[in-house]
């Protein structure tokens, strides 16, 4: 900050939450930022050391880094190669913010002159089938693509429900409502429950002290089975318990639960279909979870492997 | 030798010629064997330390050794998985000759009880297509399959060569005779040449000094542009020299001349005939020059590579 290295909390925070679902559960991202504010919007007399800030307008800083932050992960997404996943970390830029003059909010996505990013469109792949009932296996001109379809569709669905949140035209109405009962792990909490259903795109009502009726589901979820998706993610929500992150987990559960499972037969078009929806999402790479969406043979791992060379 | 550590370049030699073709050019097979000779068939005062033997039928020996375990890698065949290529020596049996009352030859196939070789049949794999018009991809029980169209129709034309030799009722004639000029490197032997030829199933004469013409070809070689194949086979034999091993290189060259190519557009029908006749080859998990057929990616490395678990 300003030249000086600080601890905060705060922008910790903001970088795990650019991060989240991109890496696995239970990993943390690494990160120094160099990051320049007014010297009179930070106050450096909190602590005796000065080790620790206080930024007068923190709420913005908060959401600007981790817009940032998220912004240079969409840009530099690659797809790891077979054998390294996740170690891979695409092609950061050497420098995200050449120079210092760069203003950190916005982020101007012009300004960043990041090198070529190595994801093709999946969609412009040549498809040549479905292995073990769970990957699409493409071609492309850099070698042989392995997609995982659930992984693929869960990052499809999330980004749907991120996108569509709050755009309640978006929704589709029911033929009937479905009664769930509230998950044991909110209970207590129906009405924030409700209100958390509603931004995702849910007509959603109480429905007595334990129970949510609800009448139209988001867009982005197939309405088909929506009781049997719900009660799943209740069920996982109680699992994992809930905690004050239960409202971001709501979504990126309803987008595991909705999608397609590995097991599942595709058509060659339904497989298309994926692969253009994916390459319609932002933080293609991963999953919800942070799973690999795909990896890459290329052609000269390939032709190592076959002592071509 | 009789419970004794003894050393015999024949039966080095053997050993070596018994894996011809199974690894790479370059590399050698680790062997202990342990073999019983009545006591009179073996002088073993030829040397001081007695380190050296002599034995009576060395010939025999030779041929037995050498078939015996070429008979037990025929037995081992297992598709290498991917990411280890030729470093698993697929299911080698814990002893090969349980107990020492064993027969070394004949080799007798009912007394081995390997474990099962883990090598499905390839021509009942679900093909899925041809990658980098390269790689035949598949898909088996046990995950994905990638064949290397060109290694794996090397090692179908050289089986199919060895098979036939001597057969002479197996030629095609062709329609009309083709001269070639003898390799530079074995000029002086076109006698002997000749005769390679002929005993490979190809209806030569001598025509000149320098030059061969053949009039009929073995049934695994396609009779099409048998010049050009011959052409090229001459020069691989002059760049590489000839040496004392020069006729059974010419089988394995022939087959790598005849065999499709890397870059050639192969039908699903074709691609399904090349694995059923892989199928019926004995050491089919090679090339002539020992490079891996077919690799395996199996489900739990597929599993693992998406962190699937």
């Amino acid at each position: 900050m300003n030249r000086r290295p600080v601890e905060s909390r705060s922008l910790v925070y903001a970088v795990e939450e650019a991060y989240a679902t991109q890496i696995p559960v239970g990993r943390h991202p690494v990160a120094m930022l160099d990051l320049a504010v007014p010297a009179d919007g930070v106050d450096a007399n909190v602590h005796p050391t000065k080790r620790e800030i206080r930024l007068q307008r923190e709420r913005l800083a908060f959401s600007a880094l981790q817009q940032s932050v998220r912004a240079t992960l969409v840009q530099t997404i690659g797809i790891p190669a077979y054998g390294e996943p996740g170690r891979r970390p695409a092609s950061m830029p050497a420098s995200p913010f050449a120079g210092s003059d760069v203003p950190m909010f916005p982020y101007d996505q012009s300004a960043g002159a990041w090198g070529e990013v190595d994801r093709p469109l999946l969609g412009t792949l040549r498809i040549l089938g479905q292995v073990g009932l769970t990957y699409i296996i493409c071609e492309g001109g850099a070698g042989l693509y392995l997609v995982d379809q659930h992984a693929a569709h869960e990052r499809v669905v999330l980004e749907r429900l991120e996108r569509d949140m709050g755009r309640h035209g978006q929704s589709q109405l029911l033929l009937e409502p479905v009664v769930v009962t509230l998950p044991r792990a909110v209970r207590g909490d129906l009405d924030e429950y409700v209100a958390a259903l509603r931004d995702l795109g849910f007509s959603a009502e109480p429905f007595g002290e334990e129970e949510v009726v609800v009448r139209a589901v988001p867009a982005a979820l197939r309405p088909r089975h929506i009781d049997g998706v719900l009660q799943e993610t209740h069920e996982a929500l109680d699992e994992e318990g809930a905690g004050p992150g239960w409202r971001a987990r709501l979504a990126v559960l309803l987008s595991c639960k909705t999608a397609v499972k590995a097991g599942q037969r595709l058509e060659v078009a339904e497989m298309q279909a994926l692969l253009e929806q994916l390459d319609e999402a932002n933080l293609c790479n991963t999953c919800s979870h942070g799973r690999p969406t795909a990896v890459l043979l290329s052609h000269s791992r390939l032709e190592r492997e076959f002592g071509r060379r």
